[in-house]
């Protein structure tokens, strides 16, 4: 369905509020599938639908009407915040509040989304609505609108990207031998803030020397020496959006290995890059980074997919993994991060925030990637 | 079941690592309750029981063994953190991994986290293990165990706890007028990770005037202004356990009404706190606070619950809420935060975490709350 909505469709003024325009997708996108209301429980999903910005909240998007549940604490937020929504106050439980609604209004079948609701709050859904409602479990309906982002949303993500490259390339002069880790990442997530952000889209990584093998270190207490690896992997969060990036740098002069690795992830990132285009399929972004570590014998030090959507959610649709199907469509934003990883050794990986443009790929982390080596 | 375990028997060197301790306490837990194996996808259950931090696995805890599936980014970190459990690298897909090993395994019946398994999770351990085995819904047992912290667990909040302080009695003096919500937020949370903490445990909440009248208000850019209130709700996270403080200031010189609502605030909050010892029931708590404010004619101002557990989760168990009837345990740690919130004028909560300890409540976070007048 999202394919019916090209990128300057969705881009026109068509609808007063972005919120609005998101709404009518989803009805028509309903309508198509023939599907009765939709249940959203997923907080992202009810963020991109309404605004409303709480952790905690149950959507019922019908063909004609939105109701937003809300407990005490979120009543004069989702008043300000949610649009084009009926705001309702419940005291005892939100989803118990919106299962009677359904119940009372004699609504036959509700979709809800299968991958987001817990087990439990599933069997509550059954018990308060006494089996007189249909509860059919759904695909991930929201998340494949949120595959193209409109306008608004590319901005948002722009911005977080300018900040993360400012915040990084700031850091540049403090990366040295016996710095902690901790602290740059204190003070990464510090500069972000000061430029406006509401702070880091996820816990920075700051990993050195073997640590930077753990595709996912945390941070720790370690010290940079000489003559390390330290990967850089981080993200600002601006206005709900969220940018992601990798770099990776050297201490001192790097060995003939350490070079060797870094040409070959860096060949493998762009060649990656230059596939990021309207109709590829994600699982061919995933080939071709893999194809070229392949070639310089690395194929199987990189050790995870080639990349994820990102947008209101730091690891979104679509997967940029083996086999995937899914096609990038012109507003799309994903992350292109192959990586190598050796035991006992180190590890290298490079990671952009990518959008499908309407000329090809435009990189929205733009931070040079040449200047690896820190002497 | 934890009613079985003192604070002194858990705190005993019995086993020799916390993790194998925390292992055995489920064990007997489940031979208690008559409960086959159990498949904990809950992350912060499955850190609780093994140490692993990583951001994805299963854990399968029987009678005698746990097998812990990770996909490759996590192999190296688990076999280093994860304790006295199998680690098991599955290539495609963690929760398949595990199906396929009940069903191999000729397991009959196996429990499940209901209450945050998904319900597309829980139609793939259908498909997966082909009906053989039998799934059985669960209440939170892990939860429950962790209701009652260890000694290492109520040393890291009471270090968490030390953080948070710390920074927010060093932020005091650039609480001003003319500050940005959001610089402060900033500062905070630098401060958390400057002092050891891996960060903030949650969004540190700055609100300044009306916008305080938000009990989960984000920070802004609002700056500060002369003759208002303005809500600090922060938290270190260290070692993975989290502490989590509010303080109410007032910027000037204060109307009778604020001096009158803070006053209100801070005996509840006291009073509250009285109630904080072993064997009290959790919603005893939540109606001392609420009889008090009841006595200032604020009770309907007040529109949350009056605490929640916290450790390696902000937000666990128990509720401190209307009629909860779980009690408190010695080695339970608590928030206890009455608020009011009056729209168009502002809010003020008062928050501490507090260990039920032997001799009764201890504040976690003993920072002044007499010192709320910023001139």
């Amino acid at each position: 369905m999202v394919s019916s909505f090209s990128f300057q469709a969705m881009t026109s003024k068509q609808f007063s509020t972005p919120f609005r325009a998101r709404q009518e997708r989803l009805r028509a996108l309903i309508e198509t599938r023939g599907v009765p209301s939709i249940l959203v429980t997923h907080l992202p999903n009810i963020r991109y639908l309404t605004g409303f910005t709480g952790s905690a909240g149950v959507l019922l998007m019908g063909p004609r009407q939105g109701n937003l549940w809300v407990d005490p604490r979120y009543t004069l937020q989702a008043r300000g915040e949610a649009e084009s929504v009926e705001v309702i106050e419940e005291k005892e439980g939100i989803l118990k509040g919106a299962a009677t609604w359904l119940k009372k209004n004699g609504v036959s079948a509700v979709t809800f989304e299968a991958s987001t609701l817990t087990y439990s709050h599933f069997k509550l859904m059954c018990k308060e609505t006494g089996n007189s409602v249909e509860l059919r479990p759904a695909g991930e309906m929201i998340e494949e609108l949120r595959i193209v982002k409109d306008r608004g949303e590319i901005d948002a993500i722009r911005k977080a990207g300018i900040v993360t490259v400012e915040v990084f390339t700031e850091l540049l002069p403090q990366i040295r031998p016996g710095v902690m880790e901790r602290d740059l990442a204190a003070e990464i997530e510090y500069r972000m803030r000061k430029k406006g952000a509401e702070g880091a889209a996820f816990e920075t990584i700051v990993a050195s020397g073997p640590r930077s093998a753990y595709p996912h270190a945390r941070s720790s207490s370690k010290a940079l020496h000489e003559c390390e690896l330290v990967i850089f992997d981080l993200g600002a969060i601006l206005n709900g959006y969220a940018a992601d990036m990798t770099r990776t740098v050297f201490l001192g002069e790097p060995t003939r290995r350490a070079r060797s690795l870094y040409s070959a992830v860096l060949k493998a990132q762009e060649g990656a890059i230059r596939t990021v285009q309207d109709s590829t399929r994600t699982g061919d972004v995933d080939s071709a980074a893999r194809r070229i570590l392949a070639k310089h014998g690395l194929a199987r030090y990189f050790t995870h997919s080639t990349g994820h959507g990102v947008g209101l959610e730091i690891h979104e649709r679509p997967r940029l993994g083996k086999g995937e199907t899914t096609s990038l469509r012109s507003g799309s934003v994903v992350t292109v991060e192959p990586g190598v990883y050796l035991e006992g050794y180190g590890g290298i990986r490079i990671e952009d925030t990518v959008l499908v443009g309407p000329d090809g790929p435009e990189i929205l982390t733009p931070a040079a990637k040449n200047n690896w080596i820190i002497s």
